[in-house]
């Protein structure tokens, strides 16, 4: 097969908040290749990543994406790895680029996958998918009071694992513990509590080892991003401070080195992928591969669609011990309304990697319609980018 | 002051090669503040950059970077690494945000030189200001011959320095070690070479070992990327195998964090970090300290104009013993039109940063029109940017 045709479809809100929500916009990518349609999507910031495919040549280490893809061969995982070298080496000198990339290698793997008839776990080398214990993941409420209703609301609608993150946390100490006990209390003694700080401490570890006394009698599992993330030195001044609870982190890898720093360096005992971000599929199934023999749990990064989970869980699916899984709810409805199929947990409570060819996921072809935010780009006088059709 | 404007300006050659020659184009930065107008230069990959700056916010962490500097206060070095913060935490999620904000960051200093008639050097807290001996920096010839001649000719034109890079080097070890006795011989005994392989071997150490023989016969004194920017492990065993050779890196480094762990990590001898990229003058300095702790040699990476050349002297000028200071020669028409004022070596064959306020370099008008390239980027119908007035 030879890819034909890479789009990229901007959507979004009608409005979008400075809540830190990442299903407000989405940049959906389409890839045509051997009579098979494969879909990806990149983790934020649209326009820019639009940019990094279509942007004039710099110079040679810093070369638009689509050069690197456009016209080359698919008949195999090896041909993606390949492409993923040469953007890799290619656009070098193009900071966004990974972003960029990372929707297109997903969709990559969703044509392969739906050539053979194949899921794309399997594809990646696992023999087996096992369920994962999906983790309601959610804004703090404004106050301990709301924090405290929307983990019974979780803990209701048959979650045992939820993750609570971003303001007011970080606000005042006080505050925190009072968040912190609403989690518990909400989820229930037995429910599993996981905190994000949004990297608020910045690399104060003092400020982040503070709140670990509330965390540890409240028994959270774990910390994610107490720190900027790459203040791996911070990292692991907080991890020696620890008792119970270990960190979490590793979002914002946008390669495999980055996560396997983390985990070296900054001694993370979750590392989170986000296939949107790292370079897609093979990066995170190498980072789960490293993380297995570090003895390190791996753990998605996914805040939008369920074509991005399916993505996510992917290069972890044939992971038995890595249980726990990143399940966005409370989703805008532009993130619900993109895909036809959806993954919901079972009557155990676990959710499955689809089983369907490639990422197994149906794009809405309405929902690129409905949400469209059309793009053109024009350079010297030129177009080089115009929303395609759905 | 306020800051109450920022333009951009994407200039570039009429032909645009693969050739790892950066300036075949130019993002330039115009920001105004209190009366006063600063210039800086983005390094790389214009459109993107462009695009980081003015493009619809997807959530709380993935904002503009224009949404974080335009209209805010700028009264002293306090308030640049105060909006450095800002844009940080607000454009966290947009990977290109960094090359966007290195630009600003530099004409802020600018701005805040000329305000109080000072080098920006001074106000990043240096006394004096040391000359530097400028190394002529040079892609490898075709064959060793051309290398032979070039070098020849960079001794010629009084340099005792020079750095051969790229491609060819990495194709056969044959050849390599032909160009690297080419190097030395042209140069002369006493003259300092300098060799970027690129990244060319990827991870593979072996590959980069073979050459070290023949680089430390030729009394090389660095070898710079070796491989992918972020492969410390690889950079550290090869580190392992030198005698006389240290290694060098960080030019990628696109926060102050990616360098002190390359240094640390790495353990390269020469930590090269690009003011276009890391985020400006501050990150810079910053690492430039963090040099001093270390015992690691610090250098600037620059590949463009004069511009940012004077950007890249500013964060060690005044690092008495890091003397060695990369100088593009042979670059394109646009980066020498595109300032007034220029930075040569002297009878001494040093070169000196500007003694003049801010970054003491005048940018060219004619040139801002002669090279221009017009964008116009427009979302959901709206023009979002539109190439500005000289």
């Amino acid at each position: 097969m030879k890819i034909e045709s890479v789009d990229f479809f901007y959507l979004a809100m009608p409005d979008v908040t400075t809540a830190a929500d990442g299903s407000q916009d989405a940049l959906v990518v389409r890839v045509t290749a051997g009579g098979h349609v494969g879909w990806g999507e990149c983790e934020a910031a649209p326009l820019p990543s639009i940019a990094a495919f279509v942007c004039p040549m710099s110079h040679g280490a810093c070369r638009p994406v689509g050069a690197s893809v456009l016209g080359e061969t698919l008949d195999g995982p090896d041909d993606i790895r390949r492409i993923a070298a040469t953007v890799a080496y290619n656009s070098m000198d193009l900071l966004q680029a990974p972003h960029t990339w990372s929707g297109i290698e997903m969709a990559l793997w969703d044509v392969l996958g739906r050539a053979r008839g194949m899921p794309a776990w399997k594809l990646l080398g696992y023999e087996r998918a096992y369920p994962k214990v999906p983790y309601a993941s959610v804004l703090f409420g404004a106050t301990p009071q709301q924090t405290l209703e929307r983990a019974k609301g979780i803990r209701a609608n048959g979650f045992r694992a939820a993750k609570f993150g971003w303001a007011p946390f970080g606000e005042s100490l006080s505050s925190d513990i009072a968040h912190l006990d609403a989690a518990r209390e909400g989820l229930g003694p037995d429910g599993i509590v996981l905190i994000d700080a949004g990297q608020i401490f910045g690399e104060d570890v003092d400020a982040a080892a503070a709140r670990l006394d509330a965390m540890e009698r409240n028994r959270v599992t774990f910390f994610e991003e107490p720190f900027h993330g790459h203040a791996y030195a911070a990292y692991a001044g907080l991890r020696d401070r620890m008792k119970t609870v270990v960190s979490a982190g590793g979002e914002a890898a946008h390669n495999r080195y980055m996560a396997e720093h983390l985990i070296d360096f900054g001694k993370v005992g979750y590392i989170q992928i986000d296939c949107g971000r790292i370079g897609g599929l093979w990066p995170a199934k190498q980072v789960a591969d490293y993380a297995v023999q570090r003895g390190v749990t791996y753990i998605n990064h996914t805040f939008t669609s369920n074509l991005a989970l399916s993505a996510s869980m992917q290069p972890f699916a044939g992971l038995e011990k890595h249980t726990i899984c990143e399940f966005p709810t409370g989703l805008k409805q532009l993130a619900v309304d993109l895909t036809l199929d959806h993954i919901a947990p079972d009557a155990n409570g676990e959710i499955h990697v689809p089983d369907a060819p490639g990422l197994g996921i149906a794009v809405n072809p309405e929902a690129l319609v409905r949400y469209r935010v059309d793009v053109e780009i024009r350079v010297g006088g030129q177009p080089v980018f115009v929303t395609p059709k759905p």
